[in-house]
């Protein structure tokens, strides 16, 4: 296999730092160290480091496993648990260090920078999207209530989820996540 | 009215800069230039920037309204919904620019320092227990189900809300809290 390209490199160790670190935190310098390029090469393929932080957010999108969302084989409602549990225990896993990319940089620079909040708020669509879909095949195999406004109910998920990460960060507990699944797979999907 | 003590000064400073701009974007100058102060005088009342920003976590919290959880006159349900309207329109009000300071700083450093953490994971906690005195209320009117599980529900409740504002602000759109609305009082507590 082909070594990445230096370019790649550099935009893999800018999206695992601005995960680690935030996007205040990180500065070019961490992110070439990590890539083990020169600091200076990182101009050669980025002009700056929100534009790098916006790739990171799209590369970070990619990686949600929206595949789990659509897999045949499974009832919609078990595969939006199976989604949301295997996101989930990335964060468990890494000691309630790791929440989600897209919420931290909207929490953080969301609003600063009209590049990062174009990434994100794409990045949320295309989840939200999917998660839409998978409820309204569970309506059409009749697992929700037939009267559930599916939209509006998607992107409550999502942000339900990406909230639910802050909690079980700040308390470092997995009973934020208990709460989620009960609440959302016992009352509002029922 | 005495004139706000210097350390007050720094102190409401602090507070309104780190919501501004997070925590690793706040930088001890810009709390003392905002409060007016000499640079070297934050260090005579604070013993670092985050022992700082764990005290405007407890002032902030102290600024969410909770009397309005608990105030007589309403009904349960009717005064969770007035808190989360008026906490919204703090955020719809200045343009989706400010989140909570809460949800914003666990996300930023809320799983990089301890004390940050503390003063997070507390401020969740008082939240979360108004939240499940109102629910309790609310089931003793007979206004919610009698089977919900209502240390869940709360803690459920305010993660959604904080990553309610997470998603409005990276779409700047009114949409995520009409589908928070929507969800927990057409849904979850119907």
């Amino acid at each position: 296999m082909a070594r990445p390209s230096k370019r790649e490199e550099i935009a893999r160790a800018a999206l695992q730092r601005f995960h680690a670190q935030g996007f205040h935190a990180t500065g070019i310098a961490d992110i070439t160290t990590a890539a083990g390029v020169p600091k200076g090469s990182f101009y050669n393929h980025f002009s700056s480091k929100e534009e790098s932080a916006a790739e990171a957010i799209g590369r970070y999108g990619e990686s949600r496993r929206f595949d789990m969302l659509t897999a045949p084989g499974r009832p919609p409602l078990q595969r939006l648990r199976a989604h949301f549990e295997h996101l989930g225990a990335e964060t468990v896993e890494s000691g309630y260090a790791q929440g989600c990319l897209m919420g931290n940089l909207s929490a953080e620079v969301g609003d600063h920078n009209d590049e990062l909040r174009g990434a994100l708020r794409d990045g949320f669509a295309t989840w939200a999207g999917h998660i839409r879909q998978v409820l309204a095949e569970a309506r059409e195999a009749g697992d929700i209530a037939p009267g559930l406004d599916i939209a509006a109910t998607s992107l409550f998920l999502l942000s339900a989820w990406e909230g639910t990460l802050l909690t079980a960060r700040a308390e470092k507990s997995y009973a934020p996540f208990e709460a989620f699944f009960r609440t959302v797979f016992e009352v509002v999907l029922r």
